[in-house]
């Protein structure tokens, strides 16, 4: 089979960028602030502390040494196998230094620099790819961030980790915690700026991936390599533009997307964008209805922004996906839940009435007592300001055994007295008995809000805080599972889903 | 002219909900986490801090004393004027209690009871009203969350303000700051539920109004008093349905709205949120593009949900409306900018190409070293990742000057190490001079991000974590200038316009 053998290699391949043996960083520097001080200093530390297994050496061509290590003049000085280089120096020396790996036995390189073919050498480039094919050297870059990967410690997002604000040291590019998201960008930029912002909304990072130049490593082969990763459980894929492969990266994609979910961000949808992209990365952002056509061919779900794209991805892995679109709601909001109601119609998903049975149920509750009985069965079930703890787990169970729904948003506001901090305890208990997605909203910033957003999702069922953005999470569900179906595969993939072990971030 | 008449009129009338004089809670309970209890406590403390000018008196029918006041039986007891009455008892007895305040001459009364036409007891409803006018008392409810005001101390937001959380008590409502953003309500629960969601964003409060069933105050009303209110810079309004007065909210609807914005969320804008309206607050959604009209034709800027919803605000409270739709970036971060590109053409804006002066400056800015040279100009201006405070400075008055631009966005990412402390100040200090609204994006969560977005919101150039988020507020300040042109009094108005004193919230 062609996808697998594909797979085999690019993952045997591809290996020493996320486990290598040994890492050396060819321009670590002296200097504060350079890029070659600061991915020296981090992959030292995550060393140091045990997180990355493989060997760290420097290397600059004056000598002496930083942080009380030797500084090799040449990689190839090095006593201990090689099999990752980090290039942080000026795009000219990048293809001799390319040579001396080659003589090395280096495996892979992640080319940081820049200057190459985004301002017009493109025979700098164009020499730098004979070597590495001449030594059989795959390329990350070069002009990107190139890695981080919580998991192994290999890390070479270069932007200074703290930054000096009134004269104290604040955390300017924090990582977040270890979590079960790979996110593949075309700009480096969006990158770290998303790896910031997933860091406050507590969404945890598996790998992530800085194309630049994008001159060897491709969307295809990481989408290959990502299938297979253990700790990958969602792919994200910022994306400008092709570059000549795009049949194969849908080809693989589509298969890819029948193990793990991905969801796309386009740069470049309107004219003002295009004109961007063809500066950005030197992209023809090209006819979007046909990138469109070509994202949902390879099962690519397609995020419209930031918000919705980090809010699908956390959906993803955290809850299995739904077997169709029809939405069950319960609250405590009457407002809220009718906003929730509104944007799950408007993105084309049901928020259906509920059979005769699901509402019998209901009603026996409010006869035992444990709805109140001003509750509206309508969908949303509105259970009012004065429900309790029960009334939500008694509800919320029924609608995880009502046929006519596929998937369920608990809306739980914390502000009236009736709900106590038992409520999220109550419902994840419940909740994990059924194969059927779950999200929920509390709508707050601080204090018990948050302590209730974290309850969920520390259970895997992802917790937001407006109902617009569950709705992100919910769309992510509904459509892969569709994918899933669309491709004969979701009543196999459902049965082997298996919730993820949180950690503190996802 | 009618609508002034009107508006002295509602201003003398409605002051009392406000700034009253004497304020009594008819219900004033010893039961913790009460609403008789709660709201007594809220308002005895205002008064105690000196916020809340009025006395404040609680009244039971079984007398005694809480936090060492007094408990009368009836308000006529009280040996003080009450020209308000907080009203939170059962709904049959509220009747009795509204003739006792007409006897004693209250002029307002907020009712929180709940137990009204939404349960089917017009009658008790009805039997309300003509004691109200007969003793010419105006009402805010019942069954809503009532008041908020956080100039005058006024707070009659009866759900918990903290709660336990395993053990410990944690905040569970929080009040924003004083701010010059009010907010009608007919939903409570999305009321406190936003309330609680804007102090995290650190937007400001000045009034929260929620309707309830809204028998007696009303939209045209309470937008004719905020008309005039010196706190209140945009109006907010979640609506479900207007009753039967529709004709006249818009009428004066169109007045207000030519001196502040209103923005308006709609509730039931599809079948399944329409069907929550009816059991919710018993409204008649109605005809979805009925509702669009006739929120266009009195100047109302709507919202498609919560988050575009508060970042319009933010944006609205903070800077003038813009002369078109041309926006202009400037950008150190290649993705993020052409990503709010994208949005911005989405949302119907231009980003167009630059004038020949405006690049023939942007030229000069590179010849003298200030702006890096691999920068390009195609609207995003990409000033590449190594641009110093200083490009940005430069960059973004060229903006501010350029005729063909009509607002500008300065995507400053904090990331790279030649961006410093000193960038967010500079910027400021170019942009007070223009009356060209400006909004700032850094995309974070943590240090750096929070310190820089906060320096630009404390000097009301509002800041957003993420490009969507400041498209959002730059659709609020086109869409506004857009209807002051519409109705000749956009030139006038930003002739008048003055940025807010910022006071930490917005």
């Amino acid at each position: 089979m062609k996808f697998k053998e594909f797979k085999k290699r690019v993952q045997e391949e591809l290996k020493p960028f996320f486990y290598p043996k040994g890492i050396a960083v060819i321009g670590a520097s002296r200097k504060e602030y350079s890029a070659g001080h600061v991915i020296f200093k981090l992959l030292l530390e995550n060393h140091r502390k045990g997180l990355l297994k493989g060997k760290v050496f420097g290397v600059n061509i004056k000598g002496g040494s930083i942080f009380g290590e030797k500084l090799y003049k040449t990689i190839e000085e090095i006593p201990h196998e090689v099999d990752h280089a980090v290039i942080v120096i000026p795009a000219d020396l990048v293809p001799s230094a390319m040579y001396m790996c080659g003589k090395k036995g280096v495996k892979v390189a992640t080319i940081i620099t820049g200057g190459f073919s985004e301002v017009g050498r493109n025979y700098l480039e164009e020499e730098v790819i004979r070597i590495a094919n001449k030594y059989n050297i795959r390329i990350i870059g070069p002009n990107g961030v190139g890695i981080f990967d919580a998991y192994s410690g290999v890390d070479t997002l270069f932007l200074p980790t703290k930054k000096e604000v009134e004269g104290t040291l604040e955390i300017s590019l924090p990582r977040p915690p270890p979590g079960f998201i790979s996110f593949l960008s075309q700009s480096g930029a969006l990158g770290s700026a998303v790896i910031d912002y997933m860091y406050g909304e507590n969404l945890g990072l598996a790998k992530f991936i800085s194309w630049g130049n994008k001159i060897d490593v491709n969307e295809a082969e990481m989408l290959a390599y990502l299938a297979d990763d253990e700790y990958t459980r969602v792919i994200l894929m910022y994306i400008e533009a092709f570059k000549k492969n795009g049949k194969f990266v849908i080809e693989i994609g589509k298969e890819v997307s029948k193990r793990k979910p991905i969801v796309v961000l386009k740069g470049g949808m309107t004219e003002a964008g295009a004109r961007g992209t063809l500066s950005h990365t030197a992209s023809m952002a090209g006819n979007v209805k046909l990138y469109e056509v070509a994202f949902k061919e390879m099962g690519g779900l397609l995020a419209d922004n930031l918000i919705e794209f980090l809010d699908m991805a956390k959906a993803l892995s955290m809850q299995p996906p739904a077997r169709g679109p029809n939405i069950g709601i319960v609250t405590n909001g009457g407002g809220p839940g009718i906003l929730a109601s509104d944007y799950a119609e408007k993105m084309g998903f049901k928020v259906p009435k509920f059979s005769q049975d699901t509402i019998k149920e209901l009603q026996g509750y409010v006869e035992s007592g444990i709805i109140p009985k001003i509750a509206t069965f309508s969908n949303p079930i509105d259970l009012s300001g004065t429900a309790t703890d029960d009334s939500y787990a008694y509800a919320t169970e029924a609608l995880l055994r009502a046929k006519e729904i596929d998937a369920v948003i608990v809306l739980a506001l914390h502000h009236p007295p009736t709900v106590t901090d038992a409520m999220p305890k109550k419902l994840i208990n419940i909740i994990k008995d059924y194969h059927k997605p779950v999200i929920a909203i509390d709508v707050g910033s601080i204090g018990v809000s948050l302590w209730v957003r974290k309850m969920f999702d520390n259970s895997s069922i992802p917790a937001y805080p407006l109902p617009v953005r569950a709705i992100y999470g919910m769309k992510a569900l509904i459509q892969y599972g569709s994918w899933l179906r669309k491709n004969g595969v979701l009543e196999q993939y459902l049965e082997s889903w298996k919730p993820p072990k949180m950690t503190g971030g996802i």
